[in-house]
């Protein structure tokens, strides 16, 4: 299977840093061309569901623009520039809860928009979730900090009340990953 | 907690029906007005994972512009004008694999960004899956049509092989509500 090429590229829209967009010319593996492609620029970011050594999950239950009612939501936040995942992570951790974490296990890096980019989402698992310090957030959202068990958060995640894709996805891949752990551990 | 007020929206880029982009002026509860916060609007999309009856998962190895390589995808694709998710599910899953399924669960609607909109994700699982007709796609892409098992898939996931954002949840919501099903059986 042949990637397609981008063939040019040219602005149509900058609000930089929150969002690009672009025309692409392209040019198919059948030699066919796209003229006219829509691709979209959008910072990076980071999702964390982070456990505490009790088995309680970090959760937010807020506001979002873009979401209607209240939200259930892990630890989240955008790149900064010449920041690693993890750094970001480690630190939205730390300024929105006030927790540090032991150990830091990487679920996956995806581009969230397979047709038209919109950045990448770096999901992490933490645990061994320590309070340490007071939170120290510059989100412009109110936010509730809940400790869930773990019957809790999957009957939520189950319930819709985690109403954003990222999400929603951070805490299906962080339980899958605990499942299949206990599951090896039994073994 | 309050939700934030719209005062008012811009059009500032118009690419129907791919991609539009709104500025809106916003209202926060403590009063303060955001005059420029970037809204997107794209079309709202289904991905769905099919399992046959002898627990075969439907999967594609394909290409995608916004994706490097190839990758695992499940079904997927766009609402078109006053269509149902469900109803986009079905026919996608019958155009794409040539397969109907017998059961059909929706493992959730969410909005694909919590602060820009991006549309509407709708995942569902389908049980049962017949092979019923040869596919149909309309699709530009090439792509390879796997029936992986339930270990495979799960191994597939954890690797990274699924690499965009909604096919990974899509394989994640899915899987972990196989499992709670299973756990119910087994009380």
């Amino acid at each position: 299977m042949q990637p397609w090429k981008t063939l040019s590229r040219r602005t149509k829209l900058d609000h930089s840093p929150y969002l690009i967009v672009e025309e692409h010319t392209i040019e198919l593996p059948d030699g066919h061309v796209i003229p006219n492609w829509t691709w979209v620029i959008t910072p990076d970011y980071i999702n964390v569901l982070a456990v505490t050594e009790n088995q309680r999950f970090l959760c937010f239950r807020q506001t979002k623009y873009g979401v209607e009612g209240t939200s259930l939501a892990p630890v989240g936040g955008y790149l900064e520039p010449g920041e690693d995942p993890l750094e970001t992570a480690q630190r939205e951790l730390l300024e929105e809860t006030g927790y540090q974490a032991a150990e830091w296990i990487l679920l996956g890096d995806y581009v969230v928009d397979g047709n038209r980019g919109a950045g990448a989402a770096h999901i992490f698992l933490a645990r061994g979730a320590q309070h340490v310090a007071e939170p120290d957030a510059d989100d412009l959202e109110e936010q509730e900090l809940l400790l869930l068990s773990r019957a809790d958060i999957e009957a939520a995640l189950a319930a819709g009340a985690f109403k954003s894709l990222p999400w929603a996805s951070t805490v299906a891949l962080a339980l899958l990953h605990l499942d299949r752990e206990d599951r090896r551990a039994d073994e």
